[in-house]
């Protein structure tokens, strides 16, 4: 940390904020620049809140050096950390973990042929909606528990485990027991009190990065699921919020090289919410499976008239299973295996 | 709603598309343009989710002519609401509210001393953070419970009444009880399931904008909470996110009479959070009262060491109350009466 | 300026690094830290390139302490600049300066007709654009050199200075000769060519903020001006582009202070551009004056059917002249002089 | 085009405005709504511009449907444009063309160089900076003519066809002989009048996206060159201006399929000067191609002390190779042919 001291303060000021700053336990460096004065904080300044520094009149500007987040960063866990859900190790090396399944569970039929379908395609976790965060409170919520009860049966006539999204704190124990990965939302991202829920359980958390969520601020609401003492977090990047209409959100496929260097989670891509467009979705996956991403989570629909629903954001069926076809042949030669 | 379907569209394919909206009970005019076909439906489109209308693979686009949003909605409610305090009336026409305390709640002799210097400045209300969002784990979270009986006793002892944060659905019932505004956080703006919980009840709600959230968004939140039945809904713009780096947020003061146009609820403006700079909240407070806005929600902290603690985004007491007094003078020639 | 070396770099490196900064004429402290070595450079660094520190495989970051502007820097130039334009001077403490009039200039009878309602209603300046920047290619370009001529006639008529917007810097010596003050758009405010060639002159420049320039570029482009020897620089802050789709682009007002802060330079608001709706425009309007903005330029149109032209961004020349009453009875209270 | 008129207006001025849009030579189709009368325009609503709609009093709002631009458009030209520079056919389908160079032109050592190695390694132009677009004037603005000499004589030494960016429009004709693809940066996407200059040329042009351009923007400024009669234009995603501070700017990769669908562009992706950092150069460089661009334009740069340069956005010489050697191999899977 480096506190940046105004021009002109005099040598009695400056005195008085290393004597503040070692009160605290930390050593001080002074660097007597042309304009200013400069002073380097030596010790663990994790604990320090800038805001405080800043009270002092005299202080122009306060900058972090090291970074704030300490479990989730890869220079404290070097090792990745893989997250098993049954067979599958989200985050292995050359392993690339796909989960398919629809927006919405709709019915005990949808959700079944849906979680077949994507299964024998080669996913690997089924994902569908119980609890659905809607903008408006006009539109369908979801099944809800009802959902929770189909997608267990999706789970047992394929064995294939369930991610779903949980919108409230006190629905975490139910979750706990029904799910196998319990997903926080991108509007949910930090909300602290929910994190820390999540963290007291020991279930894999899948942690979508929020619509204008800074790499940074995404890996300390890790860190608070990870503080305490859940170490399953799988990062998701979903896009983000920019100026751009023509796609729903802005993928940002370089947080997935950022994260693995500055972070040993997994982190796996959602090319479906992202740009919100269905002939999308293959490019994206491509290119995410390519950058370095640990998988991806599809939005697969299952309509009864394939004639009239091929469109919006979701693949269907046969339009998921060339996909994956194809991601298995150039797969093998970025030592991805799906 | 209008529904763009692509060029070369089959007149059968049109008519499918037709049918299925007359279906659903709306009525269709259809338009043969030059490029393309657009139908334009008839009737009430709030429950019908473009998503749905997406599926088709012959749809090109469909956009939403109605605002979404009706309980909020100033054309469903042309009288603006009043948001009663104690004896404060948040949203009456010629009032300009002032809410000011500390960001944090710290000791009882700091939260009073607060309270009684900013009652005596002007201020109608007093804010304080029990429960504090931070972005790390480690930083201090807030005194929580124990700030909660702190703030009570300032209450207690000025007459002032509270306005803080809550950051769990679990905590509505404590807050409904000892509470007088319960303040949503920014990153909890799309919280849905604490939004639900305090429409169940009918406390003053003071509901802040999100980071990135669009003015329709911030409004849609508001309508979780009047729709479930509560119709105390204070706004709050406290700046939005963008790439400019000088100042914390953009505050965003078109936002004022934005929503003065479009909803009946009042709307106050936080002009501490927003530029995170006390030499700028002046200036802000001053644009904000004479932009159109009911009132201000201003950090203003107690510091035993005046000469110490002149800076960040918190006023002191003395930079509070003039500020206060020179509102007063203005407001005088805007109607806006503190 | 602060160089961060990665952890872990042996002595040696760092070594070199002390000695290739030394090599440019630069000083160095070191600061030992727990994770890194910090380096202060102490010295000029204004010209030092952090791209080319950078390079060395044993950087990980490098930050800017001092700002990168000179000229337009308050600390260099602590007396504010005036920039006089005929009678009025831009800049003045306790002035308020307006320039009006419309969008484009479309005919002879048109402009004069504004430009004699402008001046009634008080502003000092006469807005009008001969050279448009449309998206399209197709779109009305303006009437170029025959608009320069129409704004010479109503300068002629009624005395108002010039303000108009330049495209190319071949038209430079024309717009010299023609103009009193040249507006270099939103669009332009990196063109560093066309920059450097206004520089040349010593015409009053009406710099508009770009759509996504932050404080500092603005202030930096402004610097490519007064590096080149013209100090008639008016800063002009119009909208910045963000998510939000309700307002064509978001008013910053916060920049405003923020570059009052900064620089000496005086600093105007367009509040049409800015929203893109001309009911905004008064409240904006005020906001500005009250944030402490030195002027505005405000579009107004001369609308033949007045029953038909009431909409869009521009206000009529009644709605004008209403606004400038309220703003000259409420600048007395706020020491603004229109 | 659509027009939507405000609630509860007449009969009589609906009328009046149906009569206006016949005036201009269209057709209209009258939607009565619940809320509202939505009029939509049939004909060629190209040249309208939806500001003089807006400036009517009864019009609420003014949505366009088919796309602004036209020559750009895959509607109006479905074959793939290939631009044709020496050899290279970029566009070409099933080729993928790779630009590389030094960020600046510094010697005539080292652009002979890095020529020489990068063609070695498969490039087929080169790129180097003769004049640098700096966001400071004090920073080093390239050599400059002297620049277009030395890569004019590594092109002499290599064969490699050059290109370079331009800053004014008086140095086109010099350009148009010395250069073979002129860059238009991402600071000049909107100089409208540089535009139009190269549109007159049939040279071929490397159009970067702007900082904030939204996809239209960006076709819209190819317009401008196409509609001067110049087909060769060659589309650049470069990242984009968001919140992001890790990154220098944010990729939009999926820039590149939606330029794909709607328009019949090439397109290249600048992994550089995108995120600005070299260990990202490679992940980015292989998404970009398995999404789908048609090439690249990277930075690469010849340091003596490989020890010492290995770092910032460049790619030194080995990097560069390794990066090509992996992308033909993947590029045989993806039928991209580099």
């Amino acid at each position: 940390m480096v506190v940046i001291m105004k021009p002109k303060t005099s040598e009695e000021d400056i005195g008085k904020m290393i004597s503040y700053i070692k009160d605290m336990g930390l050593d001080v460096m002074t660097n007597r620049g042309v304009d200013c004065t400069v002073l380097g904080l030596l010790g663990d300044t994790s604990k320090i809140d800038p805001d405080t520094l800043m009270l002092n009149k005299h202080v122009d500007r306060v900058m972090r050096i090291a970074e704030p987040f300490k479990k989730a960063s890869r220079k404290f866990h070097p090792e990745p950390t893989i997250v098993k859900v049954g067979e599958t190790e989200v985050g292995k090396e050359g392993d690339f973990t796909v989960i398919a399944g629809p927006c919405s569970v709709e019915t005990e039929e949808q959700i079944i042929d849906v979680a077949e379908s994507v299964k024998s395609s080669g996913a690997k976790l089924l994902r569908g909606g119980a609890f659905k965060p809607r903008t408006s409170p006009y539109s369908f919520q979801g099944l809800e528990l009802k959902g929770l009860e189909l997608l267990k049966a999706a789970r047992e006539k394929t064995g294939l485990p369930i991610v779903t999204e949980i919108m409230s704190p006190a629905l975490v124990e139910r979750f706990v027991e029904d799910v196998d990965v319990i997903q926080v939302g991108a509007r949910n991202m930090q909300n602290f009190d929910l994190l820390k829920e999540l963290g007291k359980t020991r279930k894999p958390i899948l942690l979508k990065r929020g619509l204008s969520a800074t790499i940074e601020e995404w890996l300390m609401s890790a860190e608070y699921i990870l503080a305490e003492g859940n170490p399953n977090v799988i990062l998701c990047e979903r896009g983000i919020r920019t100026f751009e209409t023509y796609t729903r959100n802005t993928l940002d496929l370089s947080a997935v090289p950022a994260v693995k260097r500055l972070s040993h989670l997994p982190v796996i891509v959602d090319p479906s919410h992202s740009a919100g467009m269905s002939w999308m979705v293959e490019p994206l996956s491509l290119a995410a499976m390519v950058v370095g991403a640990d998988g991806l989570i599809v939005e697969v629909h299952n309509c009864p008239e394939k004639a009239w629903c091929d469109g919006a954001q979701s693949l269907n069926e046969e339009q998921f299973k060339s996909m994956m076809d194809k991601m298995k042949a150039i797969g093998k030669h970025v030592e991805k295996n799906l």
